[in-house]
């Protein structure tokens, strides 16, 4: 049950990223890389700021501040992002240069499972960010960075 | 007490303004600039799509798809990210040149206000981007571009 379960939301998301990837069809591949570049930056400030506040305290924690950076982190998550990764977004820059391995391209059953669980654990990170349960916050936090660390490792260059 | 409340709000928003900003101290001036330049260009990104499928028509409607880019905007809107205009960002380069004016650090009553009203007029579009009525999206829409404009002519240079 849960292995069809997640198959289908494996087969959910490679739809997804399809239709939504030929309505980027107008946009210059290098829009594309500079608008995914932005959407992990921008998340990366937000996982910082929980970072800061519950995992190594060196901010307050603030209970609204970290709801909302989690809520960002989650939306970003399931914005459809697979869509910037449109053909011809394997080389060239955008903010800088890309530095998605191409494997990426070639993977998309593995890059597929790997969204979905990113964005599980995105969304888990929402619902209890609004707790306000600290020690919860930190491990799902944790759970998070191992999604993001999955394809990092497996699909990004060292910089 | 429709003026209180808007008061009490910009207050509210000052105050979170001035809070989040010291927690971001520790933060090189370029990381806030690229960091805030980040959101407002994935904020592009979610804009254009609901630009294609609601208001020109360029690309299919996707009810779920023009939802998770109201999602995505309301989620930024709502972050925080007056704290990335912390003193010494008035002027350097994050992924590029800042564009912010100098009168944007002058004026903060008007630029709480705007940022007010922005967070509302995204909040209301993110509700409306779920009921799925495309004459209301697009009038929303139009709402939420007009609060990026009241900033962007103010407190923006020209490229």
């Amino acid at each position: 049950m849960r292995k069809s379960l997640k198959h289908l939301s494996v087969s959910l998301a490679a739809l997804a990223l399809a239709a939504s990837a030929s309505a980027q069809a107008q946009t210059k591949p290098e829009d594309l890389i500079k608008y995914r570049q932005s959407g992990y930056s921008f998340m990366a400030w937000n996982m910082g700021k929980i970072k800061a506040q519950v995992v190594e305290g060196t901010a307050p924690y603030n209970k609204d501040q970290v709801a909302a950076a989690a809520n960002l982190i989650a939306a970003t998550a399931n914005s459809g992002m697979g869509a910037l990764y449109a053909p011809g977004t394997d080389k060239g820059k955008g903010w800088k240069e890309t530095r998605v391995k191409s494997d990426f391209f070639k993977e998309q059953d593995e890059v597929g499972k790997i969204a979905v669980n990113f964005v599980q654990q995105a969304n888990k990170l929402q619902q209890v960010a609004v707790s306000g349960d600290q020690a919860a916050i930190k491990t799902q936090f944790g759970e998070v960075g191992k999604a993001c660390k999955a394809c990092h490792d497996k699909y990004r260059l060292e910089e």
